[in-house]
């Protein structure tokens, strides 16, 4: 019972495939490479999301399986996520403007999680337009990472993003992680370092 | 120079035209209606997002333009939203689980946030592939919504978004809005309630 005139809204919608089948891989092939242009357009994806009076609050660090960013990330991973984010062909550490700089109580934005998650949805809406699977996860150490790359302290190293393509399909539980996989759609892994 | 074997990674990638056109309408068709289905689609893309530990820490009220929840979301927006949103199809509440029931401090999940954020994402997404721009606002009474749905101590009416077929093109600044339209992707409008 549609009452459009010559709008384009379907009578009978469907959810969009890349939403559908989407999952988080827990093996990624080693042998997929990404390069400077994927990278570029998963940037560009963020960049485009809405947030709180345009207030952008977000900011990346991207390293390429292979080169110097990538194994300054990794070594910082935690045991569980060791085990599956490296082989993945990048690693985007995702960092949100959380206080107003030098104070560390006044709020940049009451919505700079919020906004960071939805830069985080669309740069992995573009890796799927790209058949790049994402899988994203909070185990490492947040200050060190924030050390390693001096990240000043009115940022929050929030959570990351492993970009490849997925080794397995989803609902096929790998078994190296029986354990953690509960499902199809719960194998996310957000586990603190 | 992809290294890539089999995998589906083109070579070139371009920005998903979804998300390149993406903008915030700040005048929607008011001869536009959505149905039940399209809601039902709109609740699915959210409901397979990403969240922490699988913790889907959300949950959505959405009112159809001429139904009892949408006139009951409606006399609790500010005198901004009221302006523009109420012509939208639809208005859906945007809900974070924050704390743990029955305490004020113990965080439900410090992704709370971050996670409804994907998923609202995960909607507007779900939205452009059935013909609906999206415009997420915070110009209303989050206390007075609340009691207005009996919405638990434990949750935030965190945002809200409205959906419909905008009026206008991106970058077109429309003259109701030219105080708060700063460039075509900068129309997104938080202003407190």
């Amino acid at each position: 019972m549609i009452g459009m005139s010559q709008c384009q809204v379907p009578p009978s919608p469907e959810l969009h495939p890349a939403l559908e089948r989407r999952f988080s891989p827990v093996i990624f092939r080693s042998d997929v490479d990404v390069t400077a242009d994927h990278v570029d357009a998963l940037l560009d994806a963020a960049r485009l999301a809405p947030s709180a009076g345009n207030s952008q609050p977000w900011s990346f660090i991207i390293g390429r399986r292979g080169d110097r960013v990538h194994s300054r990330i990794v070594r910082h991973l935690a045991r569980s996520s060791a085990a599956w984010a490296p082989a993945a062909s990048a690693i985007v550490v995702n960092l949100a403007h959380v206080h107003v700089e030098g104070t560390a109580d006044w709020e940049y934005s009451e919505f700079a999680r919020y906004d960071l998650g939805q830069a985080v949805a669309h740069m992995t809406i573009q890796g799927l337009a790209m058949g790049l699977d994402a899988h994203q996860f909070r185990a490492f150490g947040r200050e060190a990472v924030a050390d390693e790359f001096g990240v000043p302290p009115h940022w929050e190293v929030t959570s990351m993003t492993a970009f490849g393509v997925a080794a397995h399909a989803a609902g096929e539980v790998p078994s190296m992680s029986t354990s953690r996989a509960r499902s199809a759609r719960d194998e996310i892994t957000w586990a603190r370092a």
